[in-house]
Parts: structure tokens; sequence; C-alpha cells
């Protein structure tokens, strides 16, 4: 028992499928399974970062439709994993936390749950703030990780921290939806408002007594859809009419925000969620005319300011422009003002209105 | 003898690669091969713009190194070529006519000069003017067509034409270089320069004889490369050695600015050379904010206007820009203001500088 107690578990959700990230990132091939400001996929870089003193092998739960890429990818980058567990749909984070918790070794397993889909270029400063919390979620409490923020940002839920239990872990006051600007200006200038980056570390046994109290019949099919799970070799298909009983909503939503002992880690971490082609862009190196380029294909950029270009194939030339990203796969190509990155969704939803589901 | 006099020989000159239109055209795949402003390869329909009474079937030159495609093309499209004639290196113009010139039936067939690569929508038009010239040619006189300027160009070389012969057809008073954008608009002001198309029409021996007074070390060289070339079916490979002792220079040039005979059949043609991507795009169809999209890759645009997008395959989406070019292939991709569709030039050197040849 002594083992699992004092090593730390790392779970990686990688079932995501953002299309924030089209024409790259699809449902067939999202995001945490490309390189984006690293030469390594996202979710290799993810595992490898816990690879470490400390921490044991990772769990990975994913989409069954990626199950092989995930067995893939990880073996390809040197990543063995404890297990793989595969989720028959995508039901957002709860269920597939519940089913993390359950599937630990013990009760008092410590797992930090880590998505896949994050860039996180410092691994020091990562587990070391994951150690720290593992304290206090030994002490009962499940811990997020509250990432001090670097500027007003609209696009992340906010975490308001309060009394401090010492070390440096303080009481969650209260979860904080997408502010608009003028309340995100007010939250950083605070100091008491911190990202919430989905990163949480608890006892797999806190864990499981909270959903025991919250969300029950999401507890009872998580249960189920691991009991009658197919198994090879360290492959776990989850059962899908048990599966499809849990609550699709995030852990956030179902668990975080209604119990008492939610416990915040305020750190400081060269992190991005990678959530657009413009956070890439922040996230990338540049060259002396803020120009990006990344992915497999060679770019040439003539005349251009602050500009990416990341591409898997073609060859991409870029002449006389600013502040634009080109993204470019086999399939699918998009131009798009930097500034207006958020609007890759209405191609996506152009393109299905259009049919052209196979694009997306 | 009357059926060859009567009728007017098509000559189309397929031996060019231009680079301007990176990345669709390239050395391996040039400008001629691909369906630029119509749903065919300009080259065929540079054949079946001319499949009509009064006509005979075309003479086609090319390169040795697109044999097989030539071929390909114009059987995929219902045209049967005369012979195609190829060329074991590009030399311009002139020596590929002087082999035509040479390779025609008798002295007095009408040759009518053609470049594969521009774009003709109004094929009635240019028939017409083509039986124009035809008399005129008879006559002894080397006749281009000179094209009504649309407005003042600054990309062509203009014709100033003289006193009139009748029926239209004029003296050549002198041919023109590119002019500055001060002379382009007093040209087009005074009414009496007309764009240099490089449509020629003569009768062979008329150009055979002008290659022998003022080139005859082309015409013997060209002679000679005819003499012992290789034929198989209807395609005559020239010989490499004596093709290459012609002197590589535009007809133009070596024949058409220095003689007396020289003819201009003044036209209104709806004509384009495609000659950059802002030229496709004025030569397009154009939706309500002005986007053009060709090509067999779908296209989308959001909240744009005056652009182009051309795919040869991804699906492309393009949000927020104006007056934009995107032009896409799965080798290559270039994004450039129309405005600077010149600047192509520039993207196809640095990738010969990168040592990537085998993408232009």
């Amino acid at each position: 028992m002594l083992a699992s107690q004092a090593m730390i578990r790392p779970v990686i959700l990688s079932g995501g499928a953002g299309t924030r990230l089209w024409p790259l990132s699809t449902a067939r091939s999202p995001k945490q399974f490309h390189a984006l400001g690293s030469a390594i996929p996202m979710l290799a870089e993810t595992a490898l970062r816990v690879q470490d003193t400390g921490f044991s092998s990772p769990v990975v739960l994913g989409n069954v439709r990626h199950g092989g890429r995930i067995v893939d990818c990880l073996a390809a980058h040197g990543v063995t994993p404890d297990c793989i567990i595969l989720e028959p749909e995508p039901r957002n984070t709860a269920p597939a936390i519940a089913v993390a918790a359950l599937a630990a070794r013990d009760p008092d397993e410590i797992l930090a749950v880590l998505p896949a889909d994050h860039l996180i270029p410092g691994a020091d400063a990562l587990r070391a703030v994951l150690i720290r919390a593992a304290i206090a979620a030994r002490a009962e409490r499940i811990v997020t990780l509250g990432l001090k923020p670097t500027g007003p940002e609209t696009g992340f839920g906010y975490i308001r921290a309060g009394e401090a239990f010492g070390d440096g872990v303080h009481r969650v006051e209260a979860f904080v939806e997408k502010p608009d600007q003028e309340r995100a200006n007010h939250y950083v200038a605070s100091g008491d408002y911190f990202w919430n980056a989905g990163i949480f570390v608890f006892r797999a046994g806190t864990m499981i007594e909270a959903f025991a109290r919250l969300r029950p019949q999401t507890l009872d099919a998580a249960r189920e859809s691991l009991a009658r799970a197919r198994t090879a070799q360290n492959v776990v298909s989850l059962d899908a009419e048990a599966f499809a009983r849990t609550h699709a909503q995030s852990i956030d939503y179902e668990i975080m925000e209604r119990i008492s002992n939610a416990a915040v880690v305020p750190v400081a971490l060269d992190w991005s969620d990678i959530g657009s082609w413009a956070a890439l862009w922040d996230a990338s190196p540049k060259d002396n005319s803020g120009n990006a380029g990344g992915g497999t294909g060679e770019a040439v950029f003539i005349d251009v300011r602050d500009s990416l270009i990341h591409s898997t194939g073609p060859a991409v030339a870029l002449v006389g422009v600013e502040g634009l990203a080109v993204i470019a796969t086999p399939e699918g190509i998009i131009v798009i003002p930097k500034s207006r990155a958020q609007e890759v969704k209405a191609v996506v939803e152009e393109w299905k209105r259009r049919g052209r589901s196979d694009l997306v």
C-alpha cells in the first residue's frame, strides 16, 4: 500500500476532439495527437512530463475510436502506460474522472488529472506543484491548480482563492465562468483569481465519496462500465450501455463547484491550452519579424509580420501580410487573421452545413 | 495544293514553363496543362478553339519532358493533332516557329501560331480574325494580332499600327517593349497601340524566307533537327544536338522587329494571358463580394472580399481578409495579396535558393 500512497498516478484525459484548431484537429485526428509548440505529440509530451521520480505510470483515458492511435503514440515516444481506458463515446470529464478513481489500485492512491492537450514547457515546475498538491490531497482535499494569469484573458474560467491552509494551498472561494473584459481586468488586478487549467489532484477515495454524495448515478454507471469492460492486455474498453448512463458533464460542474473541500494551489506556470491558432502563435518561438513556422511542411515568409504557418504537408509561402495564420494539411487549409481565430468554429460549421463532415 | 492553301494550320506553342503561377504551374506541370478560367486544360481549350471549318488539325510543339502529357491532354478532350513536335529543351519561340514553318505541307500553307496558355472566351471572334489575317498572309505579310487595350497595362509589349492596307490590316510601325505607366496611358489614349499577344499568321514560305535572310543559322539547325528527328506515329522528337544550335530567342526579337512586311490586325478580343494570380481573378466569375473560387478543391469564404481561392486538392477556408489570393496544390501553397502577385517570382527564387527545386 505504501507505494501507491507515496506515488502520484497521472490520469491523462485524451478524450477531447476540439475543432478550434481546424484543419489540423479533426474528429478523426484531434489536437492531442499533434505536435503543437513542441516536437512530439501533445499526448506523449503530457505523459513524459510526469515520467519521473514520485510518479507512477499513467492511466490514459480516450475515445475508443482513437484506441490504436493512443497505443501507438505512447509507444513511439517511450511511454508505457499503466493502462489505457477507452470510452465508447465522449461524455466530458466527470464520467472519465469517476472511472479513473474507481480504477485506482486502492482508495488512498493519489491521482493527478492532466488534460492531454496542454503545453507546459516547464515540466519541473509542474511536477513540483503536483507534489505539493498531493500533500493537500492526502488531507482529503480535492485540489485544482490555479494558474497565475499572465493577462486579463476572457477565454478561461477563473478560480477565486480564499483562506490559506498553509504551504500555498488555499480554499476555493468560487469557480467563476469565463468573464467579460472588464471583469477579467478586475480579476487580474485583484491577485485573488487564477486560471482553471483542468488539472486536479485528489485521493481516489475522496473523489469516489464526492461522486457517491453528489452524482451517485454517474458513479454507479461508471462502476458498471468498468465491471463489464473488455480487457486486452492493458487496454480496457468500457461497456457502452453502462457508460451511456453517466451524466455527460464537466468535473467542474458536477463536483468541484459543489464541494466544500475544494482547494487551489496557485502557481506561476508557463502554460498554454493552445486553444486557438492565435494561442499557438503566442506559444511558439518567433523570428525577428514575429513569424512562427511549425509542422513538417517547409515555410517561406517574404515581407510578413506577426504571422503563423503550420503545415503537416504542403510547403507554404506567405507574402506581404501581417497577423495572419495559415494552417495546412493535405486535406484542408485555413487562412485567417490571428485576431479572428475564434471564427474557425464558423468554418467548421460551414463544412458541416455543406455535408463535408469528412473534413472536420 | 488547294486544300492546304485554303485551310489555316494552327501551330500551338506549348513549350512554356511559367513560374508566375506557382504553386500550380511548375516545371513538371506548367500552366498550359491546367484548367484556368475554364473547365478544361488551357492546351486542350486552345486546340478546341480552332477546331472548326477553315482550320486543319493542329501542330503542337512542346518540351520532350511533357510529351506524354501533351498526347494525353489532347486525347482526353477529343483533339487529334496533325502532329506533336517535341523540343529537346526550351529555346523560346523563334526556333519553334522555324521548325513549324519547315514542317508545313508546302510553302503556301497558312500557319496560325497560338500560345497554348492564353484564355480567349470568344472563340468565334478569334477564328474570324485569324481568317482575316490569313488573307493578308497570302499576300506575303507576316501578320500579328493586335489586341485593343482594355486599360494602360504595363505588363505587355505594344504594337504601333501604321498605314492601313485595307480590310483592317495595318503596317506595323513598331514593336514597343513593356512601357512605364505614363507611356502606357499615352499608348491607350492614342488609339494606335495594341497589345502583342504572340498570335501570328503567315505563309510557311514567307516565314522560311525571313529566317533565311535574317537568321540562317537557326533555320539550318531547325531543318537538321527535323531531318534527324525520331518519329513514332505522329510524335516527332527533334534532334537535340541540331536543335541546340538554334538561337534561343523570341520570334519578335529575331524576325518580327526586323522585317518590313510585318502587319497587324487590330481586334477587340476578350483575352487574358493569365499572367499572374491577379489576372486569373480578373478573368474569373465572381460572387457578390468579388470572390472567385476555382480548381477541384472546395472553397469557403467568410467575410471576405475581392479574393481568389484556387485549389487542386485541399479544401480551403478563407476568413476576414480582402484582396488576397490563396492557391493550393497537394505540394505547395501560396498566400499573397493580389496587388503583389508579381512577387510569386521571389517565392520561386527562395525555394530554389533552399535547394527545393522539386517544388518549382
